[in-house]
């Protein structure tokens, strides 16, 4: 073979390269394109199938198996966290299946690049997506995500396992933090610039990802709260709340997808046919990958117990419509190859399979240059402008609830007390999905945000308190608080993964954070209580990746923010907002319930009968905290809400305007929030629903005009069979205080 | 007209009969067939569609428009609670109908008689329906509703609201004591043997009435516990959970079918085709009358905005499938003749629903003889053979959860203290849907229970100490319970409706009872504390009807029993218990979870992945007390479980036996309990899940056989579609710690 063949020539079109390669295969190195392996071990030691996998069984199994998905860093579970190291495991590992193997088809190289490419030390680490929902900053979060693109392509990782389309519905579930919020519309526009982000202008291009949407198609309402329970909700409200996101990211080209673990009522996704290609595929239109989420298959037959065996698992799994088997190793390559060679699966459906994956190494230019430069990759990972970023995106996300009497921001603090067990750890402010044990350089705490950001003489004292210590020294917190001008007390979780685990890392399952309770626990409470109690104004800082009960904690203190996981920078974020160096524009975007016994609580609540009076009943919404609430140093006033035309025919767009003053003395920004009701329809639809949104910036006085465009499908109603209609009525629009009637024709 | 026309013709066949009435009628006549109103006034004065209705207006309403369905008494919301009065206000209202209208079709009477036809003073109150539940007594529940059939009958009522089919699944949930709790084996078998009390041999007894099941398909899961808010559960949960009780109502004949308020996902049942028409009457067969509940068209329009008026709100439910609009009125009669008249609705859809009641009003004999005899109606109502039977049903219901170191049967106390709010009351101990005000020679209190048991010499003391109150003397509590050789605090709930309800009976929203609590309040948790501290022997009585969580209760006491409103003989049951007359049987029908944050908690939940290991997740199923829990006074043991064929074939029936033996030293009555599982399955399936279960009466040192036979649906798997099949595999069985594995063949 002296000339390239033409898969091998990159101005042939894909479809011709992709038919031209697929010819050439045989069934072991097409399977092998559906196979993934990690190099790594799992968490848990008592997981029956532990298993620990070195670089070099990797290499073996791409030479022996065409294995085709290689993820050898960037997780939890690698062993391989050094920017150099990974980079240079990524040629190594692209170099064998180009050279070394028949037909030199390189690599996909997943990652779970959730918030920055975090499991790599010194990376741009940003709030969590529930912090970025705060933002309410779709080209914040398109920013953001180019830098996680742009670090992940430097070290050869060349898919993420982000965006996360799930909505947040239940605040017992351990990965609220990984969503953008309640609001299917928030939700869906930050997975939709996540998607543009991560995948850039082209996925050609040398600094663009795959983007992986997840988890298909709604796992984020696990029964109980319970991690990957069964997610028992009808159809008409999997196609109003949870669909949409994966819509947008499908409509923006994403290029993988991953099933939920979970079962929807009682039918795993995993080996659902009806969800992975009546659905998705015919439905929607997907034409993209869909990789497995890591032990999917297994789970079919271990934990569904669907499937009586690993190769009935793979069979149902590939059947009902999967690609990749994400770490299904030489073990899963066997057992598809078997199958086909037993006829229970066609080949031509193998054909299909691998060309898609083909496809998509293709557009990432991958057989054209596989290959990354290491010392590029050590400047590229964690600059100081990828910072800066961070540390807007922080800033924009830290969300002020409570403010009585002007306590913040702090002026000129001659002493500031710091205490808690959030108050002087890098760890607990990055939350999961994130390389453990940071330090020093990687970021700032709170403490030293404020020890940086205080200035002058000032001084800043802290007692950190770790959670759950036995017994604090109380009296010492109580005679420094008393002491200072000022306290902070930083509580709220600490860095967990999945349903607050692994337990060697997080400590027992029962001990807070925990799905069953939302309060703080009685040692955080009892620590604001004796802070609070001294007299000295309290400020309460709660880093927490969910929605907790913070009800009786909003009575003892004198201010209080959320920081949803911010980041590296959240200490500083964190200090510029107490100390006022920022007006804070944070928005909620999860609604904070009363008590545990209220959920769910979302703003988007149906309306239902009363069958003893309309207040009969304790309230269906009645949050401590309302979705897209959040305080600022400066004030706002709306006013002329407007819209184009008050009278619409289906099909028509409606352009809606509201004037939005800085009525106070600082510049600030504002979240403009546009609600919407269908006030009768043919199904039940919310009595008020997040329908658009936009952020202004307004020096003092200043007055501008925020504009909003709605299509049809913001006035129609989904049908329980997922048909949207515009249907003719009134449709009442909200900003603010501010209302309109829209009468849609027939 | 001379002679009597055929309808008239007790000897002709009921659709003939049926066939020569039908064409007989205009659509008026016809329209007033499917319409039903109630004499009395709604309860809430602040529903903005208050109305009050006298007798008068309903003779007029029946001479005028026909209408053919009348509930003059038997509900909390009438005026009349009178036995002789009730049965002279049926013979009015029939004999105006009868005799004042030109075709003379008598009328149904509906009432809600949940637990007796308990709105009639001086009837038989059983326990509800939750302490049936408890009693596992599918015979006892059968032989219940012939006393209430009966009592009803004997006053002209000739419809009953009930059996409630509806599933346990929510404690929040106000509703949780009308259903048979949360297995949907246990729920199914009591529902059938209800239905089949109430309607007896044949509906054309005299003492048979129609029974109506409800609320079709699922009311029981309202999101947050909220009564009447949508119902979000997927397809194949409504099939293997809340379903299978309303399939055998219908395999039993059930008369009458009720909706549920609520929405499925976004859809109102009231207007649903797919819910009233396809799947109930082609997919399930089911051929009897739909009754709306009261006001469902009125909260299909008002509540759910589905309709844009109440004309079009009575088109949808019509054309969806309902029969009967409950409390419709004239104005129903009206708004239905206008839509016919318009072409909307077709005359021959009129025409089959009036068969539909015609055809029940026949086989109810209503038209051969409508009267009773208020004489035999004050004999019959409340006989002492009726409350004998209330009285062994109480007696079953009482459930054993606690009883350190044998602290019961109290032996010989000379002094026993009694104290809490439920300790001298009447109403708290029957629960809603019971007329108010209870005293005297209507039942017993647990106070009156005891001091008629203890005898002899021995006294009893009781301080109530009503729920709320704002400072009990507790000082004088401690003081008697210190003096007396046992203390028994009875707390729990009090009498409430719905979502506990109404505010005029019941108090604030905001005050327990309430849905987002489920601890006891304060005040009854401190009572408690202070009995319990005393160090004399505490017993505690919860009367409740919904599971609580009782963490913190359990430490404090020596005994805990529950009695799920066990009605106007529950006192004596409760004393018979505690003073040893009665070994306690019950066996709880719910899961009492340990925390309200750990909601949903039932027996039946199902399997599901673990990413991070299997022990990682707080437990799916951990609940303080097991569903099916209960203690005896004796002790039981089990052995030789044995089946009919370790091998079956799809079709096969599957004997199952297990002895049992009473190993203690008193008779007692077991509740043989047998769990099943498919060990693999197409879709998920319980961990496991009640599949039969019996109950044996064995003296000391007695053995017997508990048979059970399994039928081929109990070991097959419901499809998210409906379809039942008989899997190949193996299905493992348990009793006690006992199991079998069967295979099913292919």
């Amino acid at each position: 073979m002296s000339s390239d063949p033409p898969y091998l020539d990159a101005t042939e079109p894909i479809e011709a390269r992709v038919s031209d390669l697929l010819g050439r295969m045989t069934l072991q190195e097409k399977v092998g394109q559906l196979t993934g392996m990690h190099a790594g071990s799992f968490l848990d030691t008592r997981r029956k199938h532990t298993q620990t996998t070195t670089v070099s069984d990797v290499k073996e199994a791409v030479r022996e198996h065409y294995i085709g998905s290689v993820t050898p860093f960037g997780t939890g579970l690698s062993q391989y966290n050094n920017v150099i190291v990974a980079a240079r495991i990524a040629n190594r590992l692209q170099r064998v299946a180009v050279e070394e193997t028949r037909l030199g088809v390189p690599l996909l190289v997943p990652v779970d690049a959730i918030h920055g490419h975090a499991h790599i030390e010194g990376s741009t680490v940003f709030p969590h997506n529930l912090g970025m929902g705060a933002t309410w900053d779709a080209d914040l979060v398109e920013r953001a995500a180019r830098v996680t693109a742009t670090e992940m392509a430097a070290t050869g990782a060349n898919q993420n396992y982000s965006p996360t389309a799930d909505v947040s519905r239940d605040p017992r579930w351990g990965r609220n933090y990984e969503t953008y919020g309640e609001s299917p519309r928030l939700v869906s526009d930050l997975v939709a610039a996540e998607t543009q982000g991560l995948q850039g202008e082209t996925l050609a291009d040398s600094d663009a990802v795959a983007a992986t949407v997840k988890h298909y198609p709604a796992s984020s309402a696990p029964v109980r709260g319970e991690d990957t329970a069964p997610v028992d909700v009808s159809s008409g409200t999997l196609r109003r709340v949870f669909l949409p996101p994966f819509e947008r990211a499908i409509e923006e080209g994403v290029a993988a997808l991953m099933p939920m673990y979970n079962a929807l009522g009682n039918e795993p996704i995993h080996g659902s046919k009806y969800y992975l290609t009546d659905l998705l595929r015919t439905e929607l239109g997907y034409d993209g990958v869909v990789c497995s989420d890591w032990l999917g298959l297994w789970m079919l037959a271990e934990r569904h117990r669907v499937a009586s065996s690993l190769s009935e698992a793979t069979y149902q799994a590939v059947d009902a419509g999967l690609d990749i088997a994400s770490v299904g190793g030489p073990e899963h390559a066997e057992r598809l190859t078997e199958l086909v060679e037993t006829g229970r699966i066609a080949e031509s459906k193998i054909d299909e399979n691998v060309a898609r994956v083909l496809r998509l190494k293709f557009a990432l230019g991958l057989f054209d240059d596989p290959y990354v430069s290491p010392d590029i990759a050590v400047e590229t990972v964690g600059s100081d402008a990828h910072r800066r970023t961070s540390l807007e995106c922080a800033r924009k996300s830290i969300t002020l609830l409570e403010n009585d009497d002007d306590t913040l921001p702090l002026t000129d603090p001659d002493s500031l007390f710091v205490t808690g067990p959030n108050a002087d750890t890098l760890d607990g402010l990055v939350g999961g999905w994130t390389v453990l044990g940071l330090t020093g350089s990687s970021g700032t705490t709170i403490r030293e945000g404020l020890s940086r950001g205080i200035g002058g003489d000032a001084s800043v004292t802290c007692e950190p308190v770790p959670a759950g210590e036995e017994s604090p020294d109380l009296d010492r917190v109580e005679e420094a608080a008393a002491d200072a001008d000022a306290a902070v007390v930083a509580v709220g979780e600490a860095w967990y993964l999945h349903e607050f685990g692994p337990e060697s890392v997080v400590g027992p399952t029962d001990a807070f954070p925990k799905r069953n309770q939302l309060r703080l626990p009685s040692d955080q409470r009892e620590l604001v209580d004796v802070v609070s109690g001294t007299g000295t104004p309290t400020i309460v800082v709660v880093v927490t990746g969910r929605p907790l009960v913070l009800t009786d904690v909003v009575e003892r203190t004198d201010a209080l923010l959320v920081a949803f996981f911010p980041g590296t920078t959240g200490g500083d974020a964190i200090a510029d907002v107490l100390l006022g160096e920022v007006n804070p524009s944070g928005r909620l975007p999860v609604s904070f319930p009363r008590s545990i016994g209220d959920l769910p609580v979302t703003h988007d609540w149906l309306p239902h009968p009363s069958p003893l009076g309309g207040n009969e009943h304790l309230p269906s919404y009645d949050p401590l905290f309302d979705f897209g609430y959040g305080l600022s140093y400066t004030s706002f006033s709306y006013d002329s809400l407007d819209v184009s035309d008050e009278t619409v025919s289906p099909g028509d767009d409606v352009t809606v305007e509201v004037t939005v003053t800085n009525t106070g003395e600082r510049p600030g920004e504002e979240t403009v929030q546009l609600f919407g009701q269908n006030l009768v329809s043919s199904y039940v639809t919310p009595v008020r629903e997040l329908k658009a949104f936009a952020k202004l910036e307004l020096d003092p006085g200043e007055t501008k005009r925020a504009e909003f465009t709605l299509r049809p499908r913001d006035f129609s109603v989904v049908h329980p069979d997922g048909q949207y209609a515009t249907e003719p009525g009134e449709f009442e629009l909200y900003v603010d205080d501010h209302s309109r009637i829209l009468t849609v024709e027939e």
